[in-house]
């Protein structure tokens, strides 16, 4: 037998919010299924050049309440980056809360709307320490 | 910027069990970080010829209080089979539930032993509908 990954599902509240946090991070749209008897739609994002890796947004069109608003179960999605600050930098400035700063040049955390946990990387070797990332306290837990 | 995606962290209560589990799928470990001041492990798993997509198991040494027993906030992690009969006969063997049956050749839904959902999908077109599959019920959800 053999076997390969395909995806990893998220499930998430706000379908808007989400799609525009992925894109910040440098996701577009892959593929898309709506299903109207289901009354839920599945978007596919990746980053270019990386379709085989895409994350699967799950919404549903009435809502779903089985949603807990924080989970520590599932662990996280991680990205590697070329410009870890770069990226840290779009993010700040859209308002999203970078909860572990890149302190160390190398790793950051940050949530999605439904507070998934994402984990980004720098590639290859970290960047010199930094600010504002050096004097930047981290914010809850990831 | 360009992006990577990296992999999928889940946290496991127990590592012997779950490494178990993933090893059914047909994975392997392909890579260990032992913290010791930290208390914890990181165990990479993935399946051959399929390196650059790994699950990251997390495991504290002291336990994981946090981890509820169920969550429907994250998905499932997905994987891409030769043979969805075979792995499903494989994983019932061992006392795996098949929560979703592959009733129609093509897609089943097991849980690991932390509940994490993981979604199997049959290769290129369904296989034929076949029994004990066509007669099995869907268990609880996933």
């Amino acid at each position: 037998m053999s076997l390969k990954y395909l995806h990893t599902m998220i499930r998430v509240k706000n379908l808007d919010k989400t799609m525009a946090f992925f894109e910040l991070l440098g996701l577009k749209e892959t593929r898309r299924h709506e299903n109207e008897k289901g009354r839920f739609s599945l978007i596919f994002m990746a980053a270019p050049r990386d379709e085989d890796c895409p994350v699967e947004l799950t919404y549903n069109w009435d809502g779903d309440d089985a949603l807990p608003s924080d989970s520590r179960h599932f662990g996280h999605l991680a990205y590697e980056t070329n410009d870890i600050y770069a990226l840290c930098h779009t993010l700040m400035d859209a308002g999203v809360v970078i909860n572990r700063p890149p302190h160390d040049g190398r790793m950051a955390f940050v949530r999605s709307p439904d507070n998934i946990s994402v984990e980004l990387l720098q590639a290859g070797e970290p960047q010199a320490p930094a600010e504002p990332w050096i004097s930047m306290g981290n914010t809850g837990h990831w």
